[in-house]
């Protein structure tokens, strides 16, 4: 990495690049200042002017986590339509959060080894916390408008609606991650119709 | 620490207790050889005789974790008595993963926290594969049972309905974990009731 003055902003995506990379390769176990160090060709000593202390770099990595995360293609959102609403909104909401795709897969592994390091620091917890609680209000919204068109029973609230499906997607998850081959995408997409069918409404 | 020569047994648990002190306090991320020998009031040096390398650790640390696991209080399962089949061996099988008493939210953060490490090393995520494959082939059993008694729904298979109740409880204990005040034990335990009546025959 040549030192580029006045270049800021360049030096700056360069770092984020690094550390990225080692995300995506090592998860958030591997992310040590010495790692992106050497994905940079910089030293550490050059780091610790970007981040002080391995808590910096960590904030740091859970915001580009933020960042990729709302970038992040959504398919099914796409192919929903914008105008989507009501049950169509929440499947496709919940479709874009499953391992469908080796992208997805990739993406949900970061989120997946985030946990840790976000659970061991109070602070990055609750900012965890806040990012899952966003999710959630948004699937409430869908949820209560799927009640509202008659989509989903209403025997619970549009939060406790949310709050299952968001815990029943982040487990799928993470089953799919250890074993791939026994959740592939086409029974993790069952698996959450299924879910979903027995929120329908029946009247 | 005072080397005992000849008390390998009572080393090895000293050395166990310290692996499982930092884990409880830190997670996996916090699990370093340094992190270990300062809870012994050992060197680093020593304690590299028992783990050569920081992956021999964290495979320590995962079959203590499991080994912890097998024997942690399962109160739900014990009080549906060693007779229960069916839906309530697996609704006491769910309950015991849940975040449900300080004991299980602890022990629900060293799993989380585990993932991470054993997602970035393809020999420890295929034994972590491993462990939840016979969690789900175990309820899996429970399922197939509440399906012969007219209990469950039988338009799932029994590995559907398994695989579908491992991830509500894994993703509802990560939601949990991170925000024990929006999932306070009674919600977890609600939450989960209405996912197992959505699953229940109506005939």
């Amino acid at each position: 990495m040549t030192p580029a003055r006045g270049d800021h902003a360049a030096r700056r995506a360069e770092v984020s690049a690094a550390v990225w990379r080692v995300l995506t390769e090592r998860g958030f176990a591997g992310l040590t200042l010495r790692a992106v160090a050497g994905e940079l060709g910089a030293t550490t000593g050059l780091l610790t002017h970007y981040f002080p202390s391995k808590r910096a770099l960590l904030r740091y990595a859970l915001d580009l986590l933020d960042e990729a995360h709302a970038a992040r293609p959504r398919p099914h959102t796409e192919a929903a339509g914008p105008g989507a609403e009501g049950l169509a909104a929440l499947r496709a909401a919940l479709l874009d959060i499953l391992a469908l795709t080796p992208e997805s897969a990739a993406g949900g592994r970061i989120w997946v080894s985030s946990w840790d390091a976000a659970l061991a620091d109070p602070e990055l917890a609750a900012d965890h916390a806040a990012r899952y609680r966003r999710a959630r209000t948004r699937m409430a919204g869908f949820a209560a408008a799927a009640q509202d068109r008659g989509e989903l029973r209403t025997d619970r609230t549009p939060e406790d609606l949310a709050g299952a499906a968001q815990s029943f997607v982040l487990g799928l998850v993470v089953q799919a991650l250890f074993a791939p081959e026994e959740f592939p995408p086409d029974r993790q997409r069952q698996l959450l119709d299924g879910f979903l069918a027995d929120l329908t409404a029946t009247s």
